[in-house]
């Protein structure tokens, strides 16, 4: 490669995102300022909801492009959405593509998103008496086929391993698409007696699903890493009350960590987890695609495993009993929905509990004050902060002006940026920007600490509540098919009376999958159910309606 | 299956250790009390150690195993080895086996364990600069053959992917034996200026080599779980000093945490890692088979990959450079050389800094006072250690006998023992026990905090001792052939002078290699070399010699 040749690859490179990893916290030496080329691959480009003048606009016109550069965000989140979001996960540095298709790196702006996320879960469930295990990659094909209704449900994504070095297998092994036929053979071996339950097992793994749908960083690849829990019961009412208190756990994920709004409910008899007795869900939505998206869930296996793979216990009349099984999962998704609901045409808009860097410090040179001093003031603040217990980044770079590292820390989501100048040296305080609104403010630097954590807070709230606000404005009431289709058109999510059957759902679906749409589905009988009005019918069946249904397009 | 049936499970269950998972802490019930029959897989029958008597007393003879099965544990250390390690470490419920052969499941006793290494190791790599990420499972042919002296080391063991579902992938896609070709190629984008040097990530994640030789838990398996550093830097002069000071945690994960004494040293031209300039180690050794392990290698790998991958930066003269490159891994396998080196007949024996349970509280009923008043005291003992700190169980368990908890607690390596009876509430005092030692002692209730602590630490000091001496008296010198071969023959690594030639140690590989033992090999050539008399030659070419190399026979 030519020194030219370099040079090129460098500009081309500050389109894709570059990585920020070294030890002193020095982010990598890009030009955002250079005209950038698109360089997701393929797969986003079979995405659906394309704006007519998006996609010329980013892959074509340099002169369009670049009143945007520094920004590093070309797509309108409005206009192209998954253009944008491919940018915003990529310039953003959350991921990077990779050369099998459907797999992604998650570069450390993003892991550790996930190692946040999992701190919380990890410990909330250890209170409720989970342990982590380790439980191998490989299932054998009799133990994956033992439970029918599963298999069938996983069967047609499962990887097989075929080879090792140049030697066939004996038998092919399945790579693991999750582990209820890995763990529950030993669960029968370990489960004897009342005394061995519950059993109460967590692991943090990959998984792998070969799926053939567009696949998208975060919301569909086919590796992932996730929880999988996987607990037994002596009775059921004891797992009812786990499937609900773990349901719980997720809401908090999403709502109190990510601020995305989400509604929890069961999912249908089509929509349930294969071979489970029923599936709840914390349900998310995306406004600008009108689709919802599943958040996480935690089913109630009911028996069916249980007599699949024989888990029998003897209860305290020395009676052999059936266990009850739960198994509950959350995933990398997580971090997608939420750079989806929040982020903005300037890129991530982080809030400030999943943010790894939950403040900026820059300093802005004067003429009239040595730099040193401006960046010792900085310090000393950068200080306060981290006593305090905030997550604070500091850039000194010294190539670049105070503009270009507001818009690049703002491409990377950073909730709170706080400038020090010589005019704030001199009053004793300091210029903080939010992420979310644009809010600029002045605040001493004396207890600088609780304040910037008062901010912190605040915008931790106040994203929630505008995302929760923008989502209520997406679901409509609809009692009849006219109705149904003018709010799905809409991009709405539809709660509807529903008859609750299975062959409905599968009718509605043929209804209303297009070229350009995929099917509307349930999303979940939410919990929070309105009141039905007597002798309501269902929207699209005329039977008798058992319940409110949410329905929508979904990811 | 019948209730009868069921009985007999739940008897031979004991044999096979079994799940203490359940949130109130209270280990399953279990019945140590019966006769036991080993079920560890066959693979455990293909192992090389086997003392003549050891076999036949715990597969066979009800009566012999009578005596020790409260203790779980019929397999004595210094007679059949193998068989010990087996049922240590399923009876201890650290390993399940399981049924693709090669592949084990981590038990919350053991994985709680891996837990408490990865958060040492993890908070040293992040004072110094590293970040976490997530690089894919899958690698492309294409990706993984591009180093030819790795892919060399490599491909005998890979997994392929070759179908999902029931199709036939277009190309086979291999399952990471480790990460360098799934991460450098993208290195190569992410490095342009020296001003993106150092890069520094890491990530836990499974890797899978499908080996054929004698799969032994933790030890060697097909899936196992690890770290993986890869660095790239702009001198060699810092990757070398990376490769040290990543060794040096290493070597603190061993001797610090797992009280087991390493050697560090560098490995020769045949042992170390393919694709790399030289590679690093620290070594343990088994002095009960005699065989030396790698704890854990950091390499330099040179320009090698950065070659092949065409990683190159622009220095500040704006020179186009080759980065110089590192890798370095730490697995699972440590918890396995921790069981061998400090086990004993009745089990495990955990040094307190890596023992998820530190301290079991254990009351003692007396015929003249209530059960209850004991408890609430060992509640108040409990809360008291863990308010100092300390990972503490309580025991109440109401269908066994102290001494069955003893034996089962003892079993599963726990370090100190309490004992509360009446005597010791009237004397304001209560019993401690050492599980290394068999130490007794009676310790004051106020400020058992501080005392307890300081008993840890004791235990903690002195088992590293303990492990060092018994290693250090497994060192031999020598100078010649037949020193050499006495030495390896009475279980010992030998220290001799070495022409260090590729050739000499691969003809004594040969030499050495008998039916029944594996070729004895240069375990390192240690940085602390004794002094090397003027005019020494090798021990086995004659050559002159170049420095001392560590030898043995190995895992």
């Amino acid at each position: 490669m030519e020194e030219v040749e370099a040079k090129v690859a460098e500009v081309e490179l500050a389109a894709d995102g570059e990585l920020a990893a070294d030890g002193g916290g020095k982010p990598a030496d890009v030009r955002k300022d250079k005209p950038k080329k698109e360089k997701a691959p393929k797969e986003k480009k079979e995405k659906k909801e394309k704006a007519p003048q998006g996609q010329g606009k980013a892959s074509g016109g340099k002169k369009e492009v670049k009143k945007e550069t520094q920004l590093g965000i070309s797509a309108k989140k409005d206009e192209n959405f998954s253009l944008w979001y491919s940018q915003v996960v990529t310039h953003g540095e959350m991921i990077e593509y990779y050369d099998v298709s459907g797999c992604y790196i998650l570069r450390p702006w993003s892991y550790a998103m996930w190692e946040i996320i999992k701190d919380f879960f990890d410990t909330e469930i250890k209170k409720l008496g989970v342990k982590n295990a380790y439980f191998p990659l490989f299932v054998s094909e009799k133990a994956l086929i033992k439970e029918k209704d599963h298999v069938e449900g996983f069967a047609p994504e499962v990887a097989w391993v075929t080879r090792s070095g140049n030697s066939e297998l004996e038998e092919p092994i399945a790579v693991r698409p999750t582990s209820e036929t890995v763990m529950y053979p030993i669960y029968a071996k370990w489960i004897r007696s009342h005394r061995d339950l519950p059993l109460k097992l967590n692991q943090w793994c990959n998984v792998v699903r070969w799926e053939f749908k567009d696949p998208t960083p975060f919301i569909r690849s086919r590796e992932f890493l996730w929880q999988e829990g996987h607990t037994a019961f002596a009775t059921k009412e004891e797992a009812d009350e786990e499937v609900l208190a773990i349901l719980d756990l997720y809401r908090r994920v999403y709502e109190d960590i990510l601020a995305v709004p989400v509604i929890k409910g069961i999912k249908s008899e089509v929509e349930k987890f294969a071979g489970g007795l029923y599936t709840t869900t914390v349900e998310a939505y995306i406004p600008n695609t009108g689709r919802g998206i599943q958040g996480a869930t935690s089913h109630c296996l009911g028996q069916n495993f249980a007599k699949m793979f024989e888990i029998y216990f003897e209860n305290d009349n020395r009676e052999r009993k059936m266990v009850w099984q739960n198994s509950w999962g959350l995933t990398t998704r997580t971090i997608g929905v939420m750079v989806m609901v929040h982020g903005d045409d300037k890129g991530l808009v982080l809030p400030p509990r999943i943010a790894p860097v939950q403040v900026v410090i820059i300093h802005i040179p004067g003429k009239d004050i040595e730099t040193n001093v401006l960046i010792e003031a900085c310090k000393e603040t950068a200080k306060q902060l981290k006593d305090a217990g905030l997550r604070v980044e500091e850039d000194y770079r010294d190539n670049y002006t105070p503009g270009f590292k507001f818009s690049d820390w703002e491409l990377k989501g950073v909730p709170l940026r706080v400038e020090i100048g010589p005019k704030d040296l001199a009053s004793k305080q300091v210029k903080v920007v939010r992420r979310d609104n644009g809010g600029k403010d002045f605040i001493a630097t004396e207890n600088i600490g609780a304040s910037v954590a008062k901010i912190l807070d605040d915008i931790q709230k106040s994203m929630l509540e505008k995302a929760r606000e923008a989502r209520d404005a997406c679901i409509v009431k609809a009692t009849n098919w006219d109705e149904f289709m003018a709010a799905l058109n809409s991009k709405k999510m539809v709660l509807a009376p529903w008859c609750d059957e299975k062959e409905v759902e599968e009718r509605v679906k043929e209804r209303t999958k297009t070229d350009q749409h995929g099917a509307a589905k349930t999303l979940c009988m939410p919990f929070e159910q309105p009141e039905l009005p007597e002798g309501s019918v269902c929207f699209s069946s005329g039977k008798p309606a058992k319940k409110w249904a949410l329905w929508g397009r979904s990811y």
